[in-house]
């Protein structure tokens, strides 16, 4: 396998939809990349895939499209140091315990499972195989986020307090194909209903509160509003007579979630994708010593902002307490990344540690931890808002565990 | 007693200190308002009122400052149509008992009432002897709160899923005594953990939802951040060594709570003094239609608003949808009233119910649930978070109730 700085890292790339298509490119955009593999049961996807790595790299990939099991026979490789998988969400944990067992390292796609089995079957197979399994959660990588977190770490907010972050944007139109028909995404949300997209909103929260490295979540309650979004759009879409606008669907629209960690601090969390609305993931953070607020893109520092108790803007903090990564790769990043640069910045990183063979940034207690939000607020929305217990998956690891590093490209 | 429009109210008024002054004030700006009576155990803050009284009415009201019970005699008196109260907290209830018991209209400062017993006594009081009992929240009537009341009555928001509101107000400055002591407020922060002051909030998000007309809280969830926020002023006021930069102080800095009504809505309210932070009321109201945040000011509405899933600023919608009352009294309300007009909106709203005789429009019902919060949420944060069931002190008139008239001067 590639083990110094300047190796070419080989991945086999499973699932190139939409997103994974996305991914790929981006992959290939990272200095001393090769995508030996491709999988996917979409022959159509495989080969266009096929054709994107080979205009790359000159070189095109062998395709694994025979069923929705060929993955198996692509993690088996020898000539593959890592896999990456943006399959649908069922498929996650599946291809991420097959690539750790056959030795690589494992990249996903959030969340990393959607039941607490897959979530223990992920930590136990990582310990087990000693492989790491990073979930790409981009969010974490947003120039703002890794700005608050270096504000954090130098005590610009006091101690911490309470956060608050949702997934909220209006994702009614990844519900339903254009024939009528529920997307793999819709029948989620028909069955689920809780918070089904945490780790967006928990991923930079959790690095901002030293999640499982001096603090984890201990409970969280859950509540969901009626579930109107989807058969109000079905309706709107197909007609008011069409099957898809009379059935019921579990997923309340919003979903509010709030956690307690072991340390006392506080988090809400939302979940607001089948609703009309601006988007707004929110990102407040608050301490001590002040406030965030990503809504509003403002700060407010006691003894170091102008007037107070007033909003200033961020983008002069952003600046000061730039992120080193940020600075590293700020232009790459912003050239070839989606999603402002982040996603650019999340594949260097996961590349990047299995180049160095080091562990990735985001672990697999980390993929379990934030993934979790998924299935347990969905047990306790069907108990009424109940306080369900929070699993530690770092089995007391969380306590001596150090913090994450704060290091450039 | 005053039976018809144009007859004189008469008002007794118990609490003159800084805010009791200011609704006085705002009283003797109404026509047709007589203040014979002002109780204070501070003598001064009483000849303060009774010169105030006397400037605008030329006659000097009588004082009843000899004890914490002398209110008693100022409720007995035969020449009083209401009693209003401005004390600290814990004598809003037992002012409201007497003046009800008194056959006279109650007028309360926020809250109500600090426990249950209270509440219920409030509750049961007012229907054994048919006065009514209004807390006087004054946010109910902000000019966007009463406009989205409209937007919400005429359809614009479709169905209602969700509200958030907060108290986000830094404080601090409000908890201790310039000389080093507490404040009968920063002693209540002492030793309750919860959200304390919940009816700023929950007033409007109640008229929004139709509770107690329509649908009703059935239980809450509260969890509280660690508590730094007073210490930390404290030793910055008065040195790390004082005694009150040393003590625990049981409420936690910022109080989150998740509220769930019988029709399925969910509603999350904020508590957050001790912070160093902007203001900020939240007031997000969603529903199947669209969405308004009153942190930005601005609304989205599906099919209405001109760019998909974008905000527009809130100020032509208030205009279109100005609620009556704002029609017939804004220039009053801006002139004479503090918060922007509403100070003078709700003691009008009040002053008229006594001179028609009528129930007051926020009514001891609703006194008592917004209320309800303070002693709810302390209880579930005792225990962890726990779902507390929230009583329904209507006893099932909620769910025939007609919803509160929209009505102008």
């Amino acid at each position: 396998m590639a083990e110094a700085t300047g190796k070419t890292v080989r991945v086999g790339m499973v699932g190139v939809g939409s997103r994974g298509t996305h991914l790929l490119q981006t992959l290939l955009q990272i200095p001393g990349v090769a995508v030996p593999a491709i999988g996917d049961i979409n022959q159509e996807h495989a080969a266009r895939a096929q054709d994107l790595v080979e205009q790359a790299t000159g070189r095109r990939p062998e395709a694994y499209t025979r069923d929705e099991r060929h993955f198996e026979a692509l993690c088996a490789r020898e000539d593959l140091d890592a896999v990456v998988c943006a399959t649908s969400w069922q498929w996650h944990t599946p291809v991420m315990l097959a690539a750790m067992r056959a030795r690589k390292y494992g990249g996903t796609e959030v969340p990393a499972g959607l039941t607490l089995d897959e979530l223990w079957a992920l930590v136990r197979t990582s310990e087990a195989t000693g492989m790491p399994c990073m979930m790409l959660e981009n969010v974490n990588y947003f120039q703002n986020v890794l700005a608050l977190l270096r504000m954090v770490r130098e005590g610009a907010f006091g101690e911490l307090l309470h956060c608050e972050a949702g997934y909220q944007h209006d994702c009614r139109f990844l519900l339903f194909t254009e024939d009528g028909k529920l997307t793999w995404r819709g029948e989620h949300y028909a069955r689920l209903n809780g918070n089904l997209y945490p780790t967006h909103p928990i991923g930079p929260i959790a690095w901002w509160l030293d999640i499982n490295r001096g603090d984890r979540f201990v409970s969280l309650s859950s509540v969901s509003s009626p579930a109107e979004g989807m058969r109000r759009y079905a309706a709107a879409k197909f007609g008011a007579d069409h099957p898809l606008a009379k059935r019921d669907y579990a997923h309340g629209d919003v979903n509010t979630t709030l956690l307690r960690t072991a340390r006392g601090r506080t988090v809400t969390l939302y979940f607001d994708c089948c609703t009309p609305r601006p988007y707004d993931l929110i990102f407040r953070l608050q301490g001590t010593q002040g406030i965030y607020s990503g809504t509003l893109d403002q700060i407010y520092l006691e003894g170091v902002s102008p007037q107070s108790d007033q909003w200033e803007p961020f983008g002069p903090y952003q600046e000061r307490y730039a992120h080193p990564l940020w600075k590293d790769l700020e232009a790459e990043a912003r050239r070839n990344g989606g999603h402002g640069g982040c996603d650019y910045l999340v594949m260097y990183e996961f590349v990047q540690a299995v180049r160095r063979q080091t562990p990735t940034p985001q672990d697999v207690y980390d993929a379990a931890c934030w993934s979790a939000v998924v299935p347990l607020s969905v047990e306790s929305v069907a108990k009424g808002g109940a306080q369900i217990e929070f699993p530690d998956f770092t089995r007391g690891q969380w306590k001596t565990a150090p913090r994450l590093p704060i290091t450039g490209a």
